[in-house]
């Protein structure tokens, strides 16, 4: 199993975005904008909850980037 | 053989998709969104029953985020 | 040398569908649609002979999804 | 961990753009320009942080190239 | 250095084809067809002749599929 | 560290371009065309100078394929 390396600052950075449920912005491979709160991560995805508490599972492969929503 | 890590939150959030047969909309790298239940995964592919119970296997590498059905 | 494994559910359908020479449509990450039968697979590539017997080497990592042809 | 190789003349030449806050350009592959002075960078992603000081996180298997800005 | 796998079918067509001098197209990620003769292989790229004679090395991770020059 | 690896002929083929200065184009998974001399390589990235000097440094994984300028 690949542990998610708590050591590395991007993934630090994604476990206080979740602590903090702050709303951010998540671009993907195919241009989409996905807006919510980060719920949970691992080694493969990241959980994003929208405004209806509706769950999205985003495989890291096809992040591009993460902003804190503008 | 890389076997499925079931430890992981991703990987057991797919494994209960597919025990609850939850109609799910997964959307690939070409943009195209598939709809339907998952039937297996492996951690190479999973598989996609739709309506008309035809089979789609899908690569994990070209999936982008898999959502609840809206 | 990564050898093919055998134990995977979605390396056993895609010998399946060797074996019985099913018509499969295949998408790729360009967006196209390869229609055939498979011919062979390996760890990096699947063969496809369409109807003119031409075939064509598609390489894994560019499949996105494999369905029954239509 | 996957260390960042210290070693290695493009880690070398992003550390040294984060010493020297360069304003640079990022490519990524959804053709996306980002611009901004880069803050860390890890084995995973680059922070890069704009006009604004609004962080954008960016995963290094999204990036096309990096410039300096024009 | 990862070697190249003499024993997978994909590689050894590979190397049928540069053997033959076959006219072949190429797609790529971009969607660009690229025909001409394989001129070698590695495990990280292929090199491929035109009729002028000019050679474009492409990566393997960029290709989608190979076929004879129809 | 991976380290490059100078026997394969990929590595070995940018390495005379390298110090030839031949003049290159580089297309990338954008479709973007980049032009000018490389002027360094490492297992991870490319670095090209253009015509005013202006270094752009390419991720290898984003390359396509290269070629010799028309």
């Amino acid at each position: 199993m690949p542990d998610l390396d708590t050591n590395l600052p991007s993934i630090r950075q994604i476990q206080s975005l979740i602590k903090e449920k702050k709303e951010v912005e998540l671009k993907v491979v195919t241009g989409d904008l996905i807006a919510g709160k980060i719920f949970w991560q691992d080694s493969e995805c990241l959980s994003v909850l929208d405004h209806y508490d509706r769950q999205t599972v985003i495989w890291k492969h096809a992040i591009v980037f993460i902003q804190p929503k503008a």
